[in-house]
């Protein structure tokens, strides 16, 4: 049998956005710049995947900024809010210690420049606290940036209560909602949120496009200059076939919601409690404020890396971390964070679900897991030693 | 009759660009950074495409990043360029005043940031002098960047010559090389090229891909951060069904390139040719030194864009100037830079082919045009002015 369980590495395009995609190609190929009527239907339907994002944003479709991706429009968000606090002498940014490398990187290097940046701590369920991040603002934050959830542990953060301590204090607030989106309830109005990010590729939709909202009122800076593209904030001719896969992708993945989440998230809790049966063995981050698809134990006295080899050897896709850093041999800085040894880090497994999956592809995880660990468990010298010092 | 001549602002998706496409969206899926097997067969897609690219440019796998697309690519390379030339205290850089505006908008930034930029002189035919380069290069010169072939007016670039003089005075050459890229044979090390940017949808290929090529050696800068996709130097999810898309469709422009060209050419000059018969119509660009599909030509007396407006009615899709700058109202840089008056180069049309034309739209075109400008010219107050002043 064979299981893809890295959803939160990227997902299958589905058939309906396939299939808004394929004319683009080949029938409405037009540059929607141009004022032809090839161009101008091209316009048409770029407006029109406009209106569909904002509609399923809570937004405004003159909000809605597309970029190539998620890290794209995270570094547009963070340089955009960086640029407006310089201008009034504010450059101290808030962020946590579990965000994706897109905003740490980009937080990095602005802090190169002498922006100073405060990571605030997530604790061990991986949540931020609204007191901790209401004590880290001062008067001269130009943003806080928290992702709604995270990749590879799936915790959800307040939200909704961040933006708004955020704007009873008059800071920007940025979320990074690329595995948020399409699986969890989005209203920026509602949620409060100033700028937000979010890729295509994520919920079923396609590789190369994404969402910067940006709040109106609040002014954008260009990463990519040249033409007057996207209100002359993103130039390069527009994606259409990747942005209409994405606003049929995302469509399609609002309006199913409640039914898909819950679905996915009785697998997710079928894997996590049958995981959770074999010996040492822990679910990292918050059981009840993850992600509908999102299974991340440690597996104690193993490495992660012959765990998942193991496991694509029997059909299963899992992941030790985010796909974004793999081949990296350091320990995931989101398990450091939520209080894992480097040890117990090593021995991390990440199965994200998505609609696709099925109770059968569960039941195969569960019967495949045991004897693997159990394996590779009597191969290691560290699990040896755990089991003597007991 | 429905003719597409807007070939410069975008193209049609080649069957063969589509077919390589179809399979990354449902099939193979993977995200490149993935560990396991429907991961690697992505990673394993992508390198071959990396192959294809660096293969048909005659450069190596190592030195192709992919981008978004051109615009991207043009940015990041002026940046690369800038910041290499800044730790060296050189903040001088020449380019044209003929580039596309994701260059001159890339290096307006910069001049704000303190660098010095020159734009050299195109003259009447459209084409850089090296002489006056040799003039303006200077020990604080980092970076000369020009483009190969002119999206406007199709005029074609010195650029073996120009290469080989920046490599003499040791310093940095960058060419936009977007209309270029299918179109003219392109071999980096032949033409002493050290960065170059091309974008898919101006070769058949699909809106979403292009290419920041640049010479081992020279420290690239990021300009979006994140994780280590494309060594660490372009961050995001690998957008793969349109990088697949590419290079299947340069793949086959450059291996059909000498008869292709000689096909879209002998269209080019039938057209050129039959429009010159109409009195007071001027070829903008040199004859010779231009791209195999481009038309530029200015139909004295009347307004470009209710010229377009009429060829559209009868079908033909054509563009006054970059698709990239429409909606604007000023005249062309580049028709301006020629020497052009306002009102010459109000009255502009370029017609941009395709191997995709035939003789039958070439004639549709010849037919077409002539009552379209003998009526907007009778209704001009310009052309009867310039009439009686004869």
């Amino acid at each position: 049998m064979n299981v893809y369980a890295d959803n939160a590495a990227t997902t299958r395009v589905s058939e309906a956005a396939l299939e808004a995609m394929l004319p683009c190609f080949v029938e409405n190929y037009g540059n929607p710049s141009s004022p032809h009527h090839i161009g101008q239907k091209a316009a048409q339907i770029l407006l029109a995947a406009r209106q569909t994002m904002a509609e399923h944003l809570g937004a405004e479709a003159s909000e809605i900024l597309f970029t190539s991706g998620g890290s794209e429009a995270d570094n547009q968000a963070i340089i955009t809010a960086a640029v407006i606090g310089a201008r009034k002498g504010k450059k101290h940014i808030i962020s946590t210690k579990i965000e994706h490398h897109a905003v740490l990187h980009a937080l990095n290097k602005l802090e190169k420049e002498g922006y100073e940046i405060t990571l605030l701590d997530v604790y061990e369920d991986g949540i931020v606290r609204l007191s901790d991040l209401e004590a880290a603002i001062r008067p001269d934050t130009a943003l806080v940036t928290i992702m709604y959830a995270n990749n590879e542990i799936g915790t959800i953060q307040p939200i909704k209560e961040i933006g708004a301590l955020c704007r009873e204090k008059g800071v920007i607030f940025h979320t990074d909602a690329v595995q948020a989106a399409g699986h969890l309830p989005i209203n920026v109005k509602e949620q409060n949120i100033d700028m937000l990010s979010l890729s295509a590729h994520k919920f079923h939709g396609p590789k190369g496009a994404g969402v910067f909202f940006c709040r109106k009122g609040i002014p954008i800076t260009s990463i990519i200059e040249g033409g007057a593209q996207e209100r002359g904030k993103r130039a390069g001719t527009e994606n259409l076939p990747a942005i209409v896969g994405m606003a049929a992708a995302f469509k399609a993945a609002c309006e199913q919601m409640p039914d898909a989440a819950a679905r996915v998230q009785a697998m997710r809790d079928k894997l996590i409690d049958g995981i959770l049966q074999l010996p040492e063995v822990i679910l990292n981050g918050d059981r009840e404020k993850r992600l509908p698809g999102n299974v991340n134990v440690s597996v104690k006295g193993i490495e992660g890396e012959s765990l998942l080899l193991m496991l694509d050897q029997a059909g299963i896709c899992a992941s030790s971390g985010s796909a974004c850093t793999s081949g990296s041999l350091d320990p995931s800085h989101v398990l450091l964070a939520i209080g894992l040894t480097h040890e117990v880090a090593h021995g991390s497994l990440r199965l994200s679900l998505s609609e696709y999956n099925n109770d059968a592809e569960i039941d195969y995880i569960l019967s495949t897991l045991p004897p693997i660990v159990e394996r590779l468990r009597s191969m290691s010298p560290v699990w040896k030693k755990m089991k003597e010092g007991k």
